[in-house]
């Protein structure tokens, strides 16, 4: 069994922060400690993990990836988002998250977050917790 | 304990889908729920989810990353295959995928790859069945 | 419950290798079979799979990162450390490795290593060994 959170973006390219979705996830299920895995079920979204604090870190993130990876290029791909594609590659489609006291571990600048390569839309993201075995 | 699936590739670079190998391991371990571990015991090819419909993406994919990472260039590693180290660093060693109703969960358009950048070679991928506590 | 590694680097940017830092631990929790998460709480380092073995490799994966991502460039981040953060979201801040007989499975020429890019620093990693059902 796993949750499904939705995700829904506003623009083609934005980076938004799930970290409390999350956490809410962590008190339904009443995991004290252990793992959480997230898997982003699209081809053209992703997940990472980076700063949550000054809003220009995801800009930059997303301004480099689109400098080199751009909207219009001379892709194979013909459905305008090739781009899209190669960036979900590039930050990947899982993540491994750690619960600790039951909450999710993040360093004091960290958030997580759903990389939108090719918005508007609105994501799934699938959330598995698994408690530790001195959890149950 | 962990299966071990060989995969040949043909080519210096390709990506070689490997979903019904991962789906047959799935019923042959009997898992109905659970987490499904994959890691890349090679440093110059990795794993990747991504779009399996159509083959422009792999190009777009393998053709962007030859571009930045070219496989001539005055690369310190003096082995040839610099960029084969460098292109599996930025897509990775291992993915955490999910398995729900004894099949693995996969968004429709989405499909596992291993990505060959240094080939063509017989190539091992590890892969190891979590079950949820639930599911013994 | 899980582990904190400490890793100190002596550069800006480097990849410290810290395979056998995990191989310690998996002996001292006496596992003989499962998996090894790791969890790096930064934003501006991440943890990668690669050679350990030729020195050059380590040292074009950062060259080639730095060349794409370069340290001075007008980003809209100004502390000088934007570069590090676009390259921690396209290395990775999670990574799962397998461990049996007692081992870390790693391949002939594999190394686990952080990936500094805003050092010198005092870095941590978090590091959760789950054993499998059998090895309870």
């Amino acid at each position: 069994m796993y949750h499904i959170i939705e995700v829904k973006s506003s623009k083609r390219t934005e980076m938004i922060e799930i970290s409390d979705r999350l956490s809410e996830l962590i008190k339904k299920d009443k995991i004290k400690s252990g793992l959480l895995a997230l898997f982003c079920p699209h081809t053209t979204c992703a997940i990472t993990v980076n700063e949550n604090y000054d809003p220009t870190v995801k800009e930059d993130i997303m301004t480099m990836l689109a400098k080199y990876f751009p909207h219009s290029y001379h892709y194979a791909h013909t459905e305008g988002n090739a781009d899209a594609h190669i960036k979900t590659s590039v930050i990947g489609s899982s993540q491994i998250l750690f619960v600790e006291n039951g909450a999710l571990v993040l360093g004091t600048w960290q958030g997580v977050f759903l990389c939108e390569f090719d918005g508007p839309r609105t994501r799934k993201i699938l959330v598995k917790i698994i408690p530790d075995k001195t959890d149950i």
